[in-house]
């Protein structure tokens, strides 16, 4: 038998997500529950890969399949596709495993032409109707499927408003509607050198292809990559009967969501419009009416509607975000999906339902997106700050927190800002699709139309963006490069500050503050540690850093890089000095200025993180890092260390490499200059002292070698340590341990591992190197091309932010393997800058990793990923 | 029972090389034979390696060892340890598994002191001897054991000889040498604030400890880098009954060759020097008489010797390399050993072994140390232009081959000249163990003294320079930085050539000629190639380096760098146009300019290497290393592609990376630009198209891709080569057959090649840029730090030059067990810089490796050990 590629509504179910993307599948779960769905079809995503490997043609054995299921919903709704008399209409949607809401294209009232435009006018009793949805038609398949600008209907419309001093779309005339129709397809054909298509069959067709292609556009793309989608999903396509929300004032379409996704509240929640079609909600263009106000409406569609929510909820376990239209009074459910939330409302909802005995505390935890809450960490506006400012205006609180910085009209403006390192908050009319970018690097997001279901509210709730929308004081000039704000004119690049929370706008630069694990927050991180087996840990090298881990949950410090203490502009001399020295002593004398601060810092850290152990990396960059390079800056160091400027600049130049991230750094420093080793651990070592002796402090040392790529190499630096810590303690007469362990982030320590590990007390990835040579990428040069890579599908996500499991994981995995042969304990931690993405940690607790250490503000990502790993995969150790 | 550390000399036997050292190993094996050998013991390697374990000490299970073997060889000598009445005097001599001549150290007539001199003097009747004896003894014992500066000793010396106006050694009487002995303990005193030790057991355990020690001595070192011996093998010591060339002129010492160590031919080689200890024959100062001399001079002798050698060179089926001594009319042998000889000597003597009957074929192949064939390939002078030449001099011909080059002086002068560039030749009075870096990077030696035997002339031809030792008409002004050569003075810089095949040397600019195999070793070649499993192509870019590998046999091309063929002057300037494009059009456009001479340049490799494979890879470096980077080159730039200045300097500077190494390079600019990889297909496929059809060359194009870490890059990269091949190919309509493979140079590509070897035709291992990797170590950066690696003992060879079995080895053999997984002839070359060096051919071999290409000239080397390694490994397939 032929592969299956159309499936009709009643043939489908909710589990079939992967071949019938979400919205497919979920047509068909509602309509076995029986609930009133405009019939139709999927198809498959299969059939969209298909469409790709055949080089962009849609099969016969697919049409046919499309035809048989056309005609089997023909027959189910009574109506014909392209017959005048009963004119069946369709839409045309993308549906793709995960949403994607507003990235790839959509049809409506496909089937329409010039005949059976007059048919249903005749029909409905109602041209206006008819003739507006063909002219909806038009634009759309001709911008959609065509390609032909928008703009050059939109002008035409607004011609004829002018000639006929019309204000509003809804002045126009059935005659007017004519006329425009008229118009639009001539537009049509000069553009595209062709009539506007008239049978409903090619115009199918073309819609199915139109859809297929759209999960390559750009802004596909880019959201994909955002979202870990890989290209090979595909996307499959809605067919289904066209119901009308705009055939008058008994008719209508909304959104509305069972809980409130900004907060979780339990009660219904949404918008709605009367006589409008669901773009029209969508778009923002104008303000809906709350959810609510339909039980005055229309109480029995409202009461019917409310009983679909309940029935959707409990049998999605989940809170549900669904489509409606009403038309001529009845209702018609187009869409239901677990609803995107914010993670304050996703905490609720999880715990809530929890509480509701409806899921399991799993359950709970895997229903929360560990990258949401980035969010909850998100800063809010300082307290004292606060109290001065001054409200200027108010929108809809649409995305929490609360964010402050400059102006930018355009998305390219924010980049453009955004890559100059200042603070953006992007300004709108309203957003679109194509502003996704610049609202990624912005800080805020504030729009002047649109309601809490607006592109810029969903999109902005989805990145954790604050985001402030509908705030009618606001208009916006692009042109001039200002907005007006309740009357005052600001200019691009001016302070304003939003808070998303509140819906709440300022005029002015406001202190923001972080924010801290309490309530709903601190329960659901509290199931997580009762479930996750990989320990996270912190990456901090000043007290400031380890205390904000501390409170954010870290169980200790698993990445203290030393030489960020030495840029500090007191120190960074006697480093300076130490560089240009020209034999061990002299460089002892430098190191030895540099010993007290050194000492002084792991002071503090131990002190903050008492219990707990903190993870020291020797000296790692070249030398060449802490030299100046400026010829004026040489002159002054020459002069400051007595020597002449011509020394000092061979000593710059002679310390200068082609390749510095394979070049003399990491352990290679204190194998060459055992002296910087010695003073490190001399630091470490009396630091560990005093705290114990003098504070009472429980130190807990771990000392990391960097960039071993050899046992000798580590052993070698390891016995200087030993020697030096050893020496130190037993002058002390005290008892200390310490551990002494190793970076794995060359290849060749990977490969070699086996005979490592039978010396070293710990292995600690650093995936950050370890990628840059098992790719052979350095990172700050891939940027060149990684662009192009991504274009090209030859990578599907950054190596940099997730770990590649296939090269890189290959030698994670064959190290801990060799430790776990030596020690069955082994601690085998991350340390680079994966540590905190979902799926690395996942694959992290998959190999058995003991622990991750990332930025002390991901720690709660981490701790949350390593709970839904253990949970997804309770087998592993 | 305890561990044996002392073996007398009738415990041991040859087989125990590593245990007792090559010396000691030998003079057990002669013990056994029944010749006349000096008794002794020998300390072993592993007591060596046990001094350095136990922190630089003699433990005292080693030192009681040595006592009772002491006692023992007291017993059979019949002679007592300062006894007085009848002393027992010993040589302590080193001796590694591996010959190392003259590179560490040696202590003769030990056992002397201020009674036991006396009783020499009186048991010998000889006081001169016997005082003479004493004060060489105090002199080496102090230098060696003790570190005192030998010319201290000279110089006071030299003081009596200016006093009394004498002007030999041999004119110092009894008288003056009692004197000189008592200066002598005066100097030690005085340097060492101690007495001159006069109890032999200290004297005895002081000397082997120097021993010990005298394996890490820098030259050790230096000599065990050159020559691949690890550190961990540690040396023995030899400590056996002095018997006395000096005691009167029916005493003598000498050396000899079974047979002649520069040519080969079947004749006793050697010399001797009467009423002489064996260093002063080594260390060149006076000039030794032929072996055959001592026929007449000693006929009985004479006779035994010859007897001996014959069993000796019959028991070890090798060309043996003896020291013997004539004490008073008596023959001892000190040593035997297989001889070191030229590569000329080495084939003819392992062909004659055969032709003996004394060895088999594989026997013979194992006898020729693969790296010496680099001598048979060295210049000879061009014939016409030795025609015109004038010889001013001649010296002896002591290791063959033809040098012309600047005269320096110094070792520092040599090393100095040669990182300029310059070709060089040594001219030394002789050459001491401290010039061997100097001779490494010179063409040439010249010595003024010193025999065949000499340090300069065993060392060149260890290394296959060319050498002409004992040149009396040459005499050496280093304080003047000038030569006296035949009357004629000669800077330092000067020309000057020498022929160490003839001995002639020459006071000009002499131009050289390659060799060819011919002869003896086309003989060698041929066997070689009936047993070798991994065959030998050659790295060439070009015709001329085509033809030289074919000539050298080569069966294929196995890496055509088509980067360099971009380099020259007159296509630089469209390959820069190409770089400078902003579009893909631009790019194609100035791609069309390189296209024709690319094409053209593969037209020529083709048609030499008919029948045979060309691979040829890609561009692969960063596009940067095509740009000036000067302003004034910039602006010529500019000024020719109708560009500005800052336009060009834009465009360099945004080519510029921080690690090109793992930057926009290899397979990525295909990627980014496919027209690259268009062009460069176009140019090997209508190559290929005109030699089959217009010049009926049988033509075998492989394709490589480089850089390629992920099999998606592959596919996109061979996509683009075969969909343009085969457009040409059909529009040729013609058959036409080409692979298309890739580099497997990237840790990633190794561990994902189960991946990519479903893919491609071929891999190729690019080993230079997997080290890189593998090690995190740049190349060009490395050297800031591998020097102090080596001195530690971090590493012990230079993974660039020998494959890093355990690391970058672990990579190829996954690689190659992935591939031959997919296909069981999966072809797996080697292509980096590796590719001749002996052990990695080996490890070649073991892993199944299918060819390896090293440059034209190491062809023959590489060939040789891929036979040796099947001999040796016969299993591995």
């Amino acid at each position: 038998m032929a592969k299956k590629y159309v499936y009709l509504f009643k043939e489908g179910n909710a589990d079939m997500r992967n071949l019938l993307g979400g919205k497919g599948a979920n047509l068909a779960e509602m309509t076995n529950l029986g609930l009133p769905v405009p019939q139709g079809f999927t198809v498959t995503t299969e059939a969209c890969n298909k469409y790709y490997k055949d080089g962009e043609v849609v099969s016969d054995d697919v049409v046919n399949q499309i035809y048989t299921a056309l005609e089997k919903t023909e027959k189910v709704s009574g109506k014909q596709f392209g017959n005048k008399q009963n004119p069946l209409l369709v839409s045309v949607r993308s549906g793709a495993r995960a949403s994607m809401p507003g990235m790839m294209d959509t049809i409506l009232n496909l089937g329409l032409n010039d005949e059976v435009v007059e048919g249903l006018a005749e029909l409905t009793s109602n041209p206006r109707f008819a003739y507006d949805s063909y002219r909806r038609f038009i634009t759309m398949f001709a911008d959609v499927v065509m390609g032909v600008d928008r703009l050059k209907f939109e002008k035409a419309m607004d011609k004829i408003k002018e000639a006929k001093g019309y204000t509003k779309d809804t002045d126009l005339t059935p005659e007017d509607l004519k006329k425009l129709v008229k118009d639009f397809k001539a537009i049509y054909k000069k553009e595209l050198k062709q009539d506007f298509p008239q049978e409903p069959r090619v115009q199918l067709l073309e819609a199915v292809k139109a859809v297929f292609r759209s999960w390559n556009n750009p802004r596909a793309e880019v959201y994909r990559r955002m979202n870990d989608i890989p290209a090979e999903w595909g996307t499959a396509v809605n067919v289904q009967c066209m119901v009308f929300g705009n055939m008058g004032d008994d008719s209508g379409t909304g959104v509305a969501f069972t809980r409130n996704p900004a907060t979780g509240e339990k009660a219904l929640f949404g918008e709605y419009l009367m006589n409008a079609q669901g773009e029209d909600v969508v778009a923002g263009i104008r303000t809906p009416s709350p959810i609510t106000h339909l039980e005055e409406q229309n109480p029995q569609v409202y009461k019917q509607f409310v009983s679909i929510c309940n029935k959707l909820e409990k049998h999605y376990k989940d809170m549900q975000d669904m489509e409606f239209t009403i038309e001529k009074g009845k209702l018609y459910m187009l869409q239901t999906r677990n609803g995107k939330r914010t993670a304050p409302a996703a905490l609720r909802i999880a715990i809530d339902l929890v509480k509701e005995g409806m899921i399991s505390k799993k359950d709970a935890l895997l229903k929360i997106e560990p990258k949401s809450l980035d969010q909850l960490l998100h800063p809010t506006f300082d307290a004292a700050a606060l109290k001065k400012a001054k409200v200027v205006a108010t929108g809809l609180a649409a995305s929490p927190g609360a964010a402050c910085g400059k102006i930018a009209l355009t998305p390219e403006k924010a980049k453009e800002m955004h890559k100059k390192g200042e603070k953006v908050v992007l300004v709108r009319s309203e957003t679109s699709p194509e502003d996704i970018e610049g609202m990624a690097v912005s800080l805020g997001v504030l729009t002047a139309t649109g309601g809490m279901t607006s592109h810029a509210a969903v999109v902005a709730r989805g990145m954790g963006t604050a985001c402030v929308a509908g705030c009618t004081k606001l208009s916006v000039r692009e042109d001039k490069k200002e907005i007006v704000l309740a009357g005052t004119t600001l200019k691009e690049g001016a302070y304003i500050a939003i808070d998303g929370s509140t819906g709440n706008v300022y005029a002015e630069n406001i202190k923001t503050t972080d924010a801290a694990i309490t309530g709903d927050f601190a329960t659901i991180m509290s199931w997580a540690d009762e479930f996750a087996k990989v320990k996270v840990r912190a990456n901090a090298d000043n007290e400031r850093d380890a205390t904000r881990a501390l409170e954010l949950g870290a169980t200790g410090i698993g990445l203290c890089r030393t030489e960020h203490m030495f840029f500090e502009a007191n120190r960074i001399k006697a480093v300076r000095e130490m560089i240009i020295a020209t034999d061990a002593k002299a460089r002892e004398k430098a190191l030895n200025k540099i010993l007290p601060m050194q000492k002084g810092d792991f002071v503090a850290m131990f002190k903050v993180m008492n219990g707990l152990p903190v993870t020291i990396r020797y000296l790692d960059p070249p030398l060449h890092e802490f030299l100046p390079h400026e010829e004026a800056e040489m002159k002054v160091l020459a002069k400051e260390l007595g020597k002449t400027f011509q020394e000092i600049k061979d000593i710059v130049d002679s310390l200068s490499e082609f390749n510095p991230m394979m070049g003399f750094r990491g352990c290679r420093l204190s194998i060459v200059m055992p002296e910087i080793a010695r003073m490190q651990t001399t630091a470490v070592i009396e630091a560990a002292i005093e705290c114990k002796t003098k504070h009472n402090v429980d130190v807990h040392p771990e000392i990391m070698v960097p960039l071993i790529g050899d046992v000798k190499e580590f052993l070698y630096v390891r016995n200087i340590i030993v020697e030096t810590a050893d020496a130190l303690i037993n002058k002390a007469g005290i008892e200390l341990t310490y551990k002494v362990g190793t970076m794995i982030e060359i290849p060749r320590a990977a490969i070699t591992s086996a005979e490592i590990a039978k010396h070293a007390q710990f292995f600690s990835f650093g995936t950050n190197d370890l990628t840059q040579m098992t790719f052979g990428f350095s990172r700050d040069d891939a940027g060149k091309f990684l662009g192009n890579y991504y274009d090209k599908r030859i990578l599907e996500s950054d190596p940099f932010v997730r770990i590649d499991e296939q090269g890189v994981g290959y030698l994670m995995e064959h190290t801990v393997k060799n430790a776990r042969a030596v020690d069955k304990n082994f601690k085998c931690g991350i340390c680079g800058e994966q540590g905190a993405d979902p799926l690395s940690v996942q694959f992290a607790h998959n190999i058995g990793i003991t622990y991750v250490s990332c930025s002390p503000f991901r720690v709660p990502i981490a701790r949350l990923s390593a709970a839904q790993a253990a949970i997804r995969n309770p087998k592993c150790k």
